[in-house]
């Protein structure tokens, strides 16, 4: 856990004013015009120039400008991160990014990085080396420091257990406040820079409550721990991190202990550590909704193109067995060509109505609003809603129809597919996430998959089959 | 902010042990069975089994049951809260459903709850009031409540201003450790229960500084505030949240300082209250992207018909655009029905490429990824690896075109036509989002609609363009 900061009693690393007030746009984001500066340096090899321009960035944007330069230009910058600055740095940078500096750093200027990290964001780093490095820099580790990340790392990726800061203040329940403040002072150089809790443990290692920082403040020397300490949310260092943002969220928690099998506490999560799982995850959300997984900022075009490619294939796969639904009506498209002109458009208001069905089950899913106490009236509601959407656009299509094409029969046919296909929309959008939960997969991916394949299926089928059943 | 705690040292409100452990399942949701068992004892009137049972959950669950309850059920169970639970159940509920409840509270208790309220959460409360009510509500709070929420309630939606709390500890950078610890015991009472950072201003209220909680308890007694702070990063009143949620992000911040347009101190705002926003924004991308604004968790069947309405009769404005491309192709179908069985297909890839494209492009809009400093590298990116996946495609469809009509000349033509959409698919896919975001709006609103209707006209004119070139 790291804050943007500068020590002040620190002398500052003169760059001049203005650069720093070039750096960033007003929102915050990374200048683009100080990119194109610090592309003009390398280019140049002037290296005072690179120097003063990276020195005078925080070090999360200088994290944000590694991913805005080509692999050759970062190689440039390389030089001038100084360990302090690498082990701010490293937690913040894409994983494909973060693999391709951590091959050109020197394993030294990395051992020396590492041991200022905290437990979690250096298991982090070392899992993205290569495994000759990564042997080397761990036998150049402290036993304490190796010992730490070892263990981290062997607790699943997505864990409560990579989460957490294994560095935690805990204090058995028979001090006093004044007891708990000494020991934090005698001890104030061995301890996480920033924490919020104090955890109060029974005899056994186990969290029994917390006393938050600013309470000591507030509280009498002489108090128990134990009289003012606060329940726990104690989080199992197994449970997935999803589950701990959940948590973190509904309870508005602020740090939480992390127990082990045996209940005892091994370590903390931070709610500085759920911002970025909570931003993760929804991104994760959004992406995998579309069938993409982000191949990462400076991807390749062909880790992009093969990243892409399989889910377009199913999507091909879909489409085909759609396009085969009409192909059961090619002698009445022969007959009638305007049938092929009007047939796409039920399909794709049936894959729109669905997917917004979908899209509102899926966020319920996501955030536990559903469950088996509502589905029931959530479901009914849905499909209502399609209902009556669909009634209103038989409507609006019939009235088109007649406008466009002057045949009364047409609108009442087409009429008929739209309430058709927005019931099946309405039915597939909210059962197939549900079911996909139930069966233990995130309803978020290939959901829309299934729908449209539905959406289209149910739209050519009702159209052409009830125009073949009625004109001809 | 409040914590998922009971005092330890209050006397439990007597719930036997097995309601709670019953209230909520292992992965922290509130136990369907336990949503019945309410329902059931609403529905028997049984006035002592609803308080019990409500009274063995925490704030956040009574919430959380509210959602799964309808109207009547929930009417029921109002007068079982406490102005205290009030409180900390009024900031978690759907608007919709909070509007409902503050309809149904009485006066008295409302303003009891008002009262226990820190400033961000009471205006947001206060807001939802009808006017009649909110008059004589705010007329009832002491003067300083009352101009604590107006102060609030003057800053627009959504801006750092309603985030943040008034409640904020400020000491004059000339103060020692002692001092300001002192002073906190002194005004214990007054504090936020929970608070990370003390902030020294200057003579002119401005924050030059922060010292955590933490640091109060390593420093020294006689340490001057100045020489132990940290820099602080401003956040402007007027900022928007969403701005505000990417600093924290950013740069890992704890708590911020948020200063008026004189750049006094004015509030502060903590992690904890970003964790909700971050949630609140990425969800309303997702439903955005889908074009369903959320309309609550207990909306009417109406209010949900509605709110997918207008969306509908957008996509149905551009499926018809789309239609009539077709349209000009009439006589090309009477001749060769098999082409609008294969029409689709092109059509259907193009869209999904494209809101691949159009998915990764806003993530990286959403995270300031992409910007003036590398668009033109992305965009390059996009267009490659869509022709590549374009020819990819054409091959693939090329076979299964031979396979299955029997007829190689089909197979270039829809090879072609693959290649030109998923071209189309890929430009469209990130300059819309891009042209979007220039102009001002929100690249997630509505792109979709643009998408597809360019991925849709472009493939049936492509497909059916070339066959009727090639073929006739």
């Amino acid at each position: 856990m790291t804050r943007a900061t500068v020590d002040l009693d620190a002398p500052p690393p003169t760059p001049p004013e203005d650069l720093e007030d070039l750096a960033l746009r007003d929102d915050y984001a990374l200048n683009p015009r100080y990119v194109g500066m610090v592309v003009e340096a390398a280019d140049r090899g002037d290296a005072a120039r690179l120097e003063e321009l990276v020195g005078a960035l925080h070090p999360a944007d200088i994290a944000d400008l590694m991913g805005f330069l080509s692999a050759e230009h970062r190689k440039a910058l390389i030089p001038f991160l100084a360990a302090e600055t690498l082990a701010e740095i490293l937690p913040e940078l894409d994983t494909n990014i973060r693999e391709e500096i951590l091959e050109r750093v020197a394993p030294d200027i990395l051992v020396k990085a590492l041991g200022e990290l905290e437990s979690d964001d250096a298991a982090e780093v070392v899992d993205d080396l290569e495994d000759d490095k990564r042997d080397a820099v761990l036998a150049a580790l402290s036993d304490s420091d190796r010992a730490a990340i070892e263990t981290t790392l062997g607790y699943d990726e997505d864990s409560a257990g990579r989460l957490m800061q294994r560095e935690v203040l805990r204090a058995p329940q028979f001090w006093t406040v004044g007891q708990a403040i000494a020991h934090i002072r005698d001890t104030a150089d061995d301890l996480p820079e920033l924490f919020f809790d104090v955890y109060v443990v029974d005899p056994a290692g186990r969290p029994i409550g917390a006393v938050a920082v600013s309470q000591f403040l507030k509280a009498s020397p002489d108090a128990s721990l134990a009289s003012i300490m606060e329940s726990v949310t104690e989080i199992p260092v197994d449970m997935d991190q999803e589950e701990v943002a959940y948590i973190f969220d509904k309870y508005h928690l602020v740090s939480a202990p992390v127990t082990d099998a045996g209940g005892r506490l091994v370590g903390q999560i931070t709610v500085d550590d759920i911002v970025g799982v909570i931003r993760q995850e929804s991104e994760e959300d959004i992406l995998a909704m579309h069938g993409v997984s982000d191949a990462g900022r400076d991807a390749s075009i062909m880790g992009i193109t093969r990243s892409r490619f399989w889910w377009l294939l199913v999507n091909l796969g879909t489409a085909i067995l759609a396009s085969s639904v009409i192909s059961l009506f090619e002698g009445s498209i022969a007959k009638l060509a305007v049938l092929a002109v009007l047939n796409p458009i039920v399909a794709s208001m049936g894959g729109n109505a669905g997917t917004q069905t979908l899209a509102v089950a899926v966020r319920a899913l996501a955030t536990k609003e559903l469950t088996a106490a509502n589905a029931v009236r959530i479901i009914w509601r849905e499909i209502a809603a399609g209902v009556l959407n669909g009634l209103a656009f038989a409507l609006v299509m019939g009235v088109v129809t007649v406008l466009w094409f002057h045949t009364p029969m047409m609108a009442i046919i087409i009429g008929l597919a739209m309430v058709i296909n927005l019931f099946a929309a309405a039915v597939a959008g909210i059962l197939i996430p549900l079911l996909l939960d139930r069966l233990g997969y995130d309803p978020a991916h290939s959901a829309v998959v299934f729908l449209t394949t539905v959406t289209d299926c149910v739209g050519f089928f009702s159209f052409l089959g009830l125009a073949t059943l009625i004109l001809f």
